[in-house]
């Protein structure tokens, strides 16, 4: 049976909700609701994994280190490269973006 | 800058519309586009790869090969597992599915 990614969303006023997909050898798709949360100041993701992002729901703005910044709305995709400094400046809330996490590493076959 | 998976939709009312949105060894994202598109009589998908699939707008419904019919609407998710033989028997007018393949083998670090 099918499971909906956006029905019933988990509450994410405290904190982010993270929720894991699908995991295979190098691959990690996940669901991540936002309700209002930003980077702290001063910090920067900066990832081993490429991590190709399709915003479900709300508006969110992410920001390189070299100050540019990109704004996404619903159906907006976006590949941030692995060791690309990002962080995110803003998420209306009930934000939910899907996030496909890819290692360039081999890894074992099932 | 982001690209929209949903504004401009590409016309697929003759034959849906395929789109690689990302490759990486063992892993392949599509957008297709359903015009109410469906399999043809007595076809069926058999694929090598596991599907897991996101429906992004409109409403469709699969079959397997046991009868069972499974109905999607925007949200849901489904994953196929790689020889699970399954058709479409519905798609209405522009329906959008995000789908991510994944082979069970990792190919050649890039």
């Amino acid at each position: 049976m099918p499971s909906n990614l956006l029905n019933e969303l988990p509450l994410a006023t405290e904190v982010e909700h993270f929720q894991t997909l699908l995991t295979r050898p190098g691959l990690r798709i996940e669901r991540i609701v936002s309700d209002g949360q930003v980077s702290p100041p001063g910090f920067w993701y900066e990832q081993a994994e490429d991590e190709w992002l399709l915003l479900l729901a709300g508006q969110t703005v992410l920001e390189y280190e070299d100050g540019q910044q990109v704004a996404l709305v619903m159906g907006d995709t976006l590949l941030i490269p692995a060791a690309c400094r990002h962080r995110v400046v803003f998420t209306a809330p009930r934000s939910v973006w899907l996030a496909v996490f890819c290692t360039a590493e081999v890894a074992a076959a099932r």
